[in-house]
């Protein structure tokens, strides 16, 4: 904890701040004592939800608007020290059936945030959440950050373009902008509700409402996890390193786990069934195999490393669903 | 020659088809017996020009619309066996000044020529013009197309998004699609008008004025440039070659010329005084400083190299626009 900076009356914005990860991290700034405004659209596939945000609802400021709107956010990002730009379209398979809205979501509103912010508040410091999708099918493990960019969707171009925005506005006009990779994210207030989401959430719905688990493939694909905190505390010793800004760095996990092993560890914690069948064409396309990220860049400058093990993150997310999980599902 | 496809009664569209390379690829094609159709939108300061096809504009099809105009462009795709999709925002400036136009124009746009084929025609063979901006400030000389993608502008961000675009269509949907990464290009039919459009431009009109060529910085910087006959010739043998799809490849020079080289060899041909003054703060920013590529991949697949020296090209550049100057400026 020593690395991270005092967070108390800080003024911070989280974009997509109802969503998984940013209603985590709104959690966790109250409790640090930041003054927490959030924007979120509350696009109904996107993960916002009033959910994530019981029992600290009252310490927190929520503005509903969308990031495709350049007027409200241009009135929104004033006074702001922190912004966490954590909105996004995140389905891979989505972003091919609908390029256009994961291109406004992923690059263009990046483009828009970073626009208000040079001319409305340039000193504020950003951390974007970009997305290990950018890198395609790993032509190596584990995959650092010098690995080619080759993204096998739309959501990885439009991500990767998204990213680039942050780095070219600190090139160029010294702005505070660091962007953060992450890889497969889970936790509670995790995204349950339909499948647009991974198939991390996916699983964990059919597990705590025992319904079979149907893995594409042979499930060997081998994946790092990272649990939820762990991503938040990535977020927090990120704000204020001046190391950090203009790049982009990898998130992950030392311990890997083949899809197989996953459903293995949920289903110590949930009764349901499992089966395997070939891939659909659409997502055989897309799939990018194994993965899973060397992050020592990060933990070299950062002294970040995930806390959670996979078992142990599991056990939590079941424990949190199952008390309130009619919210999500 | 023999490496080129027969062109006769091929049904082609060019996508930005009145503007300066656009249109004389559509004179190229006329000649080798096509039946050319050209979109343009007419936006005043990207060159589009009627006095581009004077003397064959009886021999094509011109229709008048935006490429973000989804709409009409669905219709124009139709029943056609080559798309060159030549239109572009290609100011490095212009691009932060007004980033959301080169974004729907650079990035936007190429994804809905995409969809627009996919839909309503799949088999549609696509050369795309894609720009060495997006490597950024070379961290190798020469720069081959393993050199990091890390541009300096939002121009450069928008054009790989776009180009991105291209090679995920082609592995995801079988699409036929070529990207070139054109570097300086110059001869007839250039956009000379306003400051938009590069050095080159701007100083070939300055050198025909008679008026004083002033060189950002010390005229040192090394470029490699492309007579506008072999970049049409590039496009040409790339055509139907099923070996280039799905990737990106430099066009280039061997021979490399510094600004002031340049200058000199205008000189031969106009009478004008130059002089050097430090960069301004914003376009130093964005300068790349030395670039000249390595196409040597493009060559080995297709036999391409350009013919044309720098000097015979200022030549007959010069040559043209004595002629036909008062359509240009």
């Amino acid at each position: 904890m020593s690395n991270m900076i005092d967070f108390s009356n800080k003024r911070v914005l989280i974009i997509g701040g109802l969503g998984f990860i940013g209603s985590n991290l709104a959690k966790r700034l109250v409790e640090l004592g930041s003054h927490v405004k959030i924007v979120d659209s509350m696009l109904s596939q996107y993960g916002g939800n009033l959910a994530n945000i019981a029992g600290f609802e009252d310490s927190i400021e929520v503005n509903f608007s969308d990031i495709r709107d350049a007027h409200s956010l241009a009135y929104l990002v004033r006074d702001i020290d922190i912004i966490y730009s954590m909105a996004g379209q995140t389905s891979h398979i989505e972003s091919m059936r609908d390029p256009y809205t994961d291109l406004e979501i992923n690059c263009t509103s990046q483009l828009t945030i970073l626009e208000c912010c040079r001319k409305f508040n340039p000193e504020v410091e950003i951390i974007y959440a970009s997305t290990r999708q950018l890198y395609g099918r790993p032509q190596y493990l584990p995959v650092d950050e010098k690995h080619p960019i080759a993204p096998v969707d739309v959501n990885g171009i439009n991500k990767y373009a998204g990213e680039m925005y942050y780095q070219l506005y600190h090139q160029v006009y010294g702005m505070k902008c660091t962007s953060l990779r992450l890889t497969n994210t889970y936790g509670p207030r995790q995204h349950l509700k339909d499948d647009k989401q991974g198939f991390v959430g996916i699983f964990v719905r059919l597990a705590l409402q025992g319904q079979p688990i149907t893995i594409f493939g042979d499930g060997k694909q081998r994946r790092d996890f990272n649990y939820v905190d762990d991503v938040v505390e990535a977020f927090l010793v990120s704000t204020g390193n001046k190391n950090l800004w203009g790049n982009a760095y990898n998130l992950g996990h030392t311990d890997k786990h083949s899809l197989t092993e996953f459903v293995e560890l949920l289903s110590k914690h949930a009764d349901f069934e499992s089966d395997q069948i070939p891939f659909p064409d659409d997502r055989k396309a897309i799939d990018i195999g194994d993965y899973y990220a060397d992050f020592s860049l990060f933990q070299s400058i950062t002294g970040w490393a995930p806390k959670t093990s996979l078992e142990e993150g599991l056990e939590k997310t079941i424990a949190y669903f199952s008390k309130c999980g009619e919210s999500y599902f």
